[in-house]
């Protein structure tokens, strides 16, 4: 049950009156003493809630999560603020916690007020919904365009990792790009969270694309309560960080697979980059152009597009290094340029996923992204989003 | 008669089987000593004809441009920079020039062979059809997916400046972003040239966006024969640039209003930025940002999303600066954000276009730029693009 899986968290998702006909309030608390690190949004228009979550998690370790979908409260100004607060303050006194143990979370339309008259009676019934097997309602209580739930769950040795997001548009690095509350039972001290937390989602979250966009909401919060009571190792830690960094990659990975409108999604990898970074900002800028999604859509296996976004990348103020005589790629298994030559072969672009490679010959640096196609209904949903 | 306009310059479009059943081949040519300048893209996967004129340029001053439309030569290799000399090398032959005075450009698919066979045949044929009438013939032989040509013909006093342009799709700044020949007989000498088409194409071209590609290919091209005879000085240098930026805003709006798929366009100004730069990297994150995009498309006036993109506009590694306590918002001539506080007010998007302001309260910085909408018709045209 995804988000409640670990031992000793409690999760709800109930309809308090946000969005239409669709439950849009989740909990997710921890029964026990937890420790917690969140990651947010890097987009300067930071919504309301991330501001008072952001200095809740200054003052305590986080104990719940509140989350709605439906309103973003974000371009809300200082009322969205103390709406926000309200909201954690609320869900504190329900819970017996101090509103700073509360994360506030929100997704949905900028620029529209929080309805308080709807969440603070939504949070009395969330929080008398709360239980062990309340996962699966609380991921479908955060998602607003997706079409599906995205849950995933690792087993450890004696430990559990689960988590929930959301995703649909606006999915894009810099984190800032999805919802995602992920629980463990694994022991971690106050402050150790964000060390885990941190490569796990370099490699997953902010390594996928739907449409370039960068939210003013989006953010991933780990939660870990300890209580599987097992004794750590550096071999344990070793374990739990690739669980954990599991659990966010299959959530990525079905954020994309979900993405608005998507029909077809393509695994990027760069390599022989100058560096690490030059290899994602390159996979990134591939993995964002409207002109290679397009192709996409159409399964047309235009790699010219791939090498035209591939060069101008941007980096540093200028574009990532790139020189056509010495790159190689292949779409689909096929390679059409090797060195810089022309090859002569027509790669197939056909079911519902293809591979990008790319090798410069510059260095050692590489990345992977994963993106989807850019097709009408990505139109079609963008265009018609608050209608 | 656009780039033929100016007096001394010939000019003509004819058919020499690239494209389907269109013009696809234009020569442009001053009949007396000429000099000139060209700006090209950015993309790092420079396109052969680039490459080989770039040579040109810095060995001769240039006397005619030859332009293909059908096969980019992009993303060919040695060979395609190979096809790209010889086209210059028989043009010259024919036009009576050194090699090096002749700048090629080409437009079209990328990663696909010149077809030598049909340019060098058709060379003869635009060759002899070279005329003073020229111009809107040329203009039509340069266009891909456009569905109208783009031409502009400013008159000073005692000079003429015309130019014809193709656009369509990856229209995006860093010039690299469509193909544009601009004539004068204005008189400038040798290594003058760039000093008025950098500024003049900054507030142009680098200024509008379709769909935030940067091409592999294009550039703009400023020939200048003196054939007017008139005497300098400094306020005709100063009548002249700004007639040049004329054509060049003129050529960029058409380009814009033909974007592919444009419905839409949206006319954005950003002011209090903390520099002009920072202006410029707001500006153009708003123009690019396809969740924008497409709620133009759907008259949508979701202006939140202005204000999400304005928060990611990527700038030093980071993002521009942005105070959301500050921003005041106006769209379609409705304040819908003052100094950071919601307004409540609903604009309306009707017609074929809108403004969008956003003044950041923080310096003097501002810049502006031109932008379409993303529509079904994009999605289509790019999915088919190559079928």
């Amino acid at each position: 049950m995804s988000v409640s899986a670990a031992g000793g968290f409690s999760a709800s998702g109930i309809r308090c009156g946000l969005r239409r006909d669709a439950p849009d309030l989740a909990i997710v608390r921890s029964l026990t003493q937890a420790s917690g690190a969140a990651m947010f949004t890097a987009n300067r228009m930071q919504a309301a809630p991330l501001v008072v979550s952001r200095e809740h998690l200054e003052l305590a370790e986080p104990q719940a999560v509140v989350v709605n979908s439906g309103v973003a409260n974000a371009a809300t100004g200082i009322r969205g603020e103390l709406d926000a607060r309200a909201t954690a303050a609320e869900a504190a006194r329900l819970l017996g916690l101090a509103a700073e143990e509360v994360v506030v979370l929100s997704t949905g339309v900028i620029g529209k007020r929080l309805p308080l008259d709807k969440i603070l009676p939504g949070l009395r019934v969330a929080a008398d919904a709360l239980s062990c097997d309340g996962g699966g309602a609380a991921a479908r209580a955060i998602l607003t365009t997706d079409t599906c739930t995205k849950q995933a769950v690792v087993r450890g040795e004696g430990y559990t990792v689960g988590g929930m997001a959301k995703g649909s548009g606006m999915i894009h690095p810099n984190l800032a790009t999805m919802l995602a509350v992920v629980t463990t039972d694994y022991p971690l001290e106050p402050g150790e969270p964000i060390a885990f937390l941190g490569p796990a989602v370099e490699q997953s979250f902010n390594a996928i694309s739907i449409d370039g966009e960068c939210s003013t909401n989006d953010a991933v919060l780990l939660l870990a309560n300890g209580s599987a009571g097992i004794t750590r190792s550096t071999a344990t830690d070793e374990a739990f960080a690739a669980a954990l960094r599991a659990v966010c990659a299959d959530l990525g990975a079905q954020i994309v697979a979900d993405g608005e409108g998507t029909t077809f999604v393509a695994e990027i990898s760069v390599s022989g980059a100058a560096s690490d970074a030059e290899a994602k900002a390159i996979a990134r800028r591939i993995a964002t152009s409207p002109l290679v999604k397009t192709a996409l859509f159409g399964r047309d296996a235009n790699w010219g597009r791939i090498l035209a976004a591939a060069g101008s990348a941007p980096r540093n103020g200028g574009y990532a290094q790139l020189d056509p005589g010495r790159v190689t790629l292949d779409l689909a298994g096929v390679r059409v340029v090797d060195a810089g030559a022309l090859q002569d072969a027509e790669p197939e672009l056909s079911g519902s996923s293809c591979t990008i490679a790319l090798d410069l010959g510059l260095g050692d640096g590489a990345a992977g992204y994963l993106t989807s196609d850019l097709s009408y209904d990505y139109v079609r949903i963008n265009a018609e989003y608050r209608s």
